[in-house]
């Protein structure tokens, strides 16, 4: 029986579909592991189609594909154990499962199907797979060790507590797609330790890194030992690779020493049997270079958000094949943060701002644009839109006849804006990134064709205050003002109609932000959030203008989740709803 | 034991979330069933909340107030059993079940929850709902009745069979909310006929009627009797009330005589036994006026998609609080259809129709309009958009240097016209319908916030093959030509550049629409479509259309859904997707 168990954790950035590219991926880093000797390399949930393709999975053929791929892996994996995600097909229900495949010898040695589900949040699984009915437990080198994946570790009294206790797994493999949002770092290090120092057992907690569409997968994977210490954890927003010594003499000593131990498992066993998988024995390499896994510093909360911000501006570009892309430049913050935000993202080359001014528009307005542009040294241009303005209103004069001015007219401005933009994405097949943060997008606050108008809605899941906090985040990280302090400092403003401000129509932010947190994000009604103290009339129009704009969220770019609760799939509203919240 | 049982059916168009008005309309229809002595009377799904809800189930404070709603109809059912759809919350555990209740003598005699929830299609009743776990039988004056929920009844073997067999029901109610497709309605009546003739009782299908976002729920609820013959067949597209007399003396003298009955029972006896509720004994009225159930003339294949566009169209503009709708005519058949489509379902003056001619298009193009507007009778504006064009170009001329025309300039025209549009309806308080068609919309053959702007795309599921055909049927039915010939005969034409038609870029629509068919409907792919003849070259264009433009679907209005697979939340594609298809 091995002391140890060496083992690899491959967090790749794969791409959906891209089953040639994702199995290169995969075979380079198998062999990466290889050359250090690891008995083990671990690969994210669907590995092979990457995560996740949605209704691609209802396409026989795609299935069919993803089987002959993990056919011509498994024949090239020799001399180590590979474990990768990929999509199961019973040939005879025709049910497909979500799964695991232990490559070995050039052999698919052994199959699991996950039995956890998730079918909430951004989760349809119960759309597309059946889930299995027996967890496993596989055989290297004489120890035990349990085969996860994802959701499947987050519920307690299931899986892993079957593997460990009536399958006696000293180690457990969890290998997931966890999207990202604010503070999962620590819930999902939480769900490990917790599962681990009651089994006893190491957990490997191995994630998916990338972007796809509005989901971040924030890698982070890690290691907790059987006291729950984490001993291994794995860089956030980037592929990453680690190599880790697990000490399996240590789990069997605590384990023979800690009495409530054998009462748990005795409470357990009988329950149900999890499989037993063998493999054919492994040799065993001498001289081994030393282990790598170190636990990387996590990065604090705003540069966490930030990266993810970055990492998902750059995979929905790059993974949908654009190179560049354009931004209009209104001077205000939010098409600041965007714009430093696909510097990072992208390499300033790649960035082009676009000023639109009108006769409306405050002279601050260009020159805090031209000086943002200059800090992040991108190109720009200048299109004014009074005369395409001017034009509008008189086509429509006739037809408007003497109705007094109103957001119509904004609107007109703003949608003017939204062509140049389009227009300048189809002739130069730049991606337009739209700039709406989510406080506006939960309100309305923003013109449909107008300012909504782009493939990518970057801080759509980002509250105004959170804007603020990031803009200050960037510059104190560059130690200089990237974003100019004119633009962090004045009143916001759409700059729509001459001396509007944004609070001419909506609460304070911070007030605005913290009724939105708890009717979109915690979904309170209107009376719990009264209760809680926030001025009723304010909440109830905030909650009657989140309501009445669905229809403009409908037809919103996607955009990247950062939060418990983003708009999206996440969050599904009907919009012809009569329920007076 | 009762010889008969008198049952209303009571299809009603409930709102979503209009707890006041449905209950309402509940209450009504109680009423109208007690005058006619009907011992029971039946409503779709999900009555009270209306189906479907989606995230306002994840309200806590929604699914409460239902359950008050309920109380308040409770107490106020007497004289009749009324058996509604309800959400039910498990205050224990937190679970919510979609649920039925049997109100009695101004209580809840009883409550079901459903048991096969579906999770496909355009369902997601596992993100919401725990499944029950136990088919219910009640008595009624000594007749076992059986009460099913919608997905209950499809599942075969099921708790259908459990409550006939184990359970003796000779009548299985079954309250449903089963969204309208093309030729559903025989898929229905043959699900029907099939658990009846096997369980030899008479089964009573009641379903919603209405439109929700872009599900048309087409009513035609149904009685099948226990040899599975249609006895009552409501009308489609329609509120409906009918009143039957089931024969339940012949329901057991068939039982009695049937060997295989007996056999087929057996079978099924020991597998579970439903729980039996017994309601207090109800008092028979005398001199009843007769049964009105008939079976109605269903529509005919054009026709029913004909009214279903109409509902789908009266029903989002009316729920969402709007009076009038604006459309853009160009002369095409798209629009014409739209337009006609919406004086059937709003009424003519409350349809505006706006004629946005530039240099390109044809004389045709506005005669044709005009033609149209005075056939339909419908007021039209004129609102020429060269000028604006040349603005933009003027504007843009800088930045585009000497790069040659493309379709970007066609998109600006098209993204003109959106803004006139949007302008009207901002000014106006009308809703904007967008005319295009599925095939565009498939290919992407349209321009996002140009002639994709607007509220609500009507024909957004109809392949353009099919708009002909319902143009011609709207002519034939009319017996005049209310859409112009001269709009049904000129080839189609974006009208975006000189002397475009649309099969400059795309195949001819025959072939197109057979090829979309099979890849959108399908979902067969390129390999799959090209082995059953169609050219290799075409199909594997066509699928790559469809592919890359997923982008722009996503930012589509909602539209009705009148085929097994329309574009939205039927169809869940990744924009990020590098499968080749």
């Amino acid at each position: 029986m091995a002391e140890t168990l060496r083992i690899a954790l491959a967090q790749t950035n794969t791409t959906v579909g891209d089953f040639k590219g994702n199995c290169r991926k995969i075979i380079e880093y198998i062999n990466k592991a290889k050359n250090t000797g690891a008995e083990i390399v671990l690969f994210p949930e669907l590995t092979i189609p990457s995560y996740f393709p949605e209704d691609l999975l209802l396409k026989k053929r795609f299935v069919q594909d993803n089987l002959k791929y993990l056919d011509g892996l498994a024949a090239k994996v020799r001399d180590i154990i590979a474990i990768v995600g990929f999509v199961d097909l019973d040939e005879k229900t025709g049910n497909t499962h979500n799964a695991a495949a232990i490559l070995n010898q050039g052999k698919i040695a052994a199959v699991y199907h996950k039995i956890c589900l998730p079918n909430y949040s951004v989760f349809d699984e119960k759309r597309y797979f059946v889930p299995g009915d027996r967890p496993m437990v596989f055989d290297c080198n004489g120890s035990k060790i349990g085969l996860n994946i994802c959701e499947d570790i987050w519920v307690p009294d299931g899986v892993t507590e079957c593997q460990a206790f009536a399958g006696d797994a000293e180690v457990i493999l969890s290998l997931s797609a966890s999207p990202y949002h604010k503070e999962k770092r620590k819930i999902r290090v939480e769900i490990g330790a917790t599962r681990a120092s009651f089994t006893r057992a190491i957990v490997v907690y191995l994630n998916l890194v990338g972007g796809q569409d509005g989901l971040i997968f924030d890698g982070n994977s890690f290691i907790v030992d059987h006291r729950g210490e984490l001993i291994c954890e794995c860089a956030q927003f980037i592929e990453d690779f680690a190599v880790a010594d697990l000490d399996l003499a240590a789990v069997r000593q605590f384990r023979k020493e800690d009495a409530t131990y054998h009462y748990d498992k005795k409470a357990y066993k009988s329950l149900y049997q999890p499989e037993l998988v063998s493999l054919s024995p492994h040799v065993r390499k001498k001289n081994l270079p030393d282990a790598t896994a170190t636990c990387k510093v996590p990065l604090s909360h705003l540069e966490e958000i930030y990266q993810a911000l970055v990492l998902g501006t750059r995979d929905y570009v790059r993974k949908n094949g654009f190179a560049k892309v354009v931004i209009g430049l209104s001077g205000g913050i939010d098409s600041a943060l965007t714009a430093a935000i696909a510097v990072e993202a992208l390499g300033r080359e790649n960035v082009i701002g676009i000023l639109m001014p009108s006769d409306i528009s405050s002279e601050g307005s260009v020159n805090d644009s031209l000086d943002l542009a200059s800090n992040l040294n991108i190109e720009t241009k200048t299109i004014p839109i009074s005369q395409a303005l001017d034009i509008y209103l008189t086509l429509l004069k006739g037809t408007f006849e003497d109705r007094p001015v109103d957001s119509t007219e904004e609107n007109l401005q703003a949608r003017i804006r939204g062509n140049i933009l389009m227009a300048l994405s189809n002739k130069f097949g730049w991606l337009v990134l739209t700039t709406g943060n989510k406080s506006e997008t939960s309100v309305g606050y923003c013109t449909l064709y107008g300012d909504m108008a782009g493939g990518f809605a970057v801080i759509k899941d980002v509250w105004k205050t959170l804007v603020y906090e990031l803009c200050n985040h960037i510059n104190s990280f560059a130690q200089r003002d990237v974003i100019p302090r004119a633009i962090i400092t004045k009143p916001p403003s759409a700059e729509l109609r001459p001396d509007q401000t944004d609070q001419d129509s909506l609460p304070p932010y911070d007030l605005l932000d913290a009724i939105l947190e708890q009717f979109v994000e915690k979904d309170k009604t209107v009376k719990e959030i009264i209760a809680e103290g926030y001025p009723r009339e304010v909440v109830k129009r905030v909650a009657r203008l989140v309501d009445i704009n669905e229809y403009k969220r409908r037809q919103a770019p996607p955009g990247i989740k950062i939060s418990r609760k983003a708009f999206g799939k996440d969050r599904r509203m009907p919009i012809t709803n009569q329920y007076q919240t």
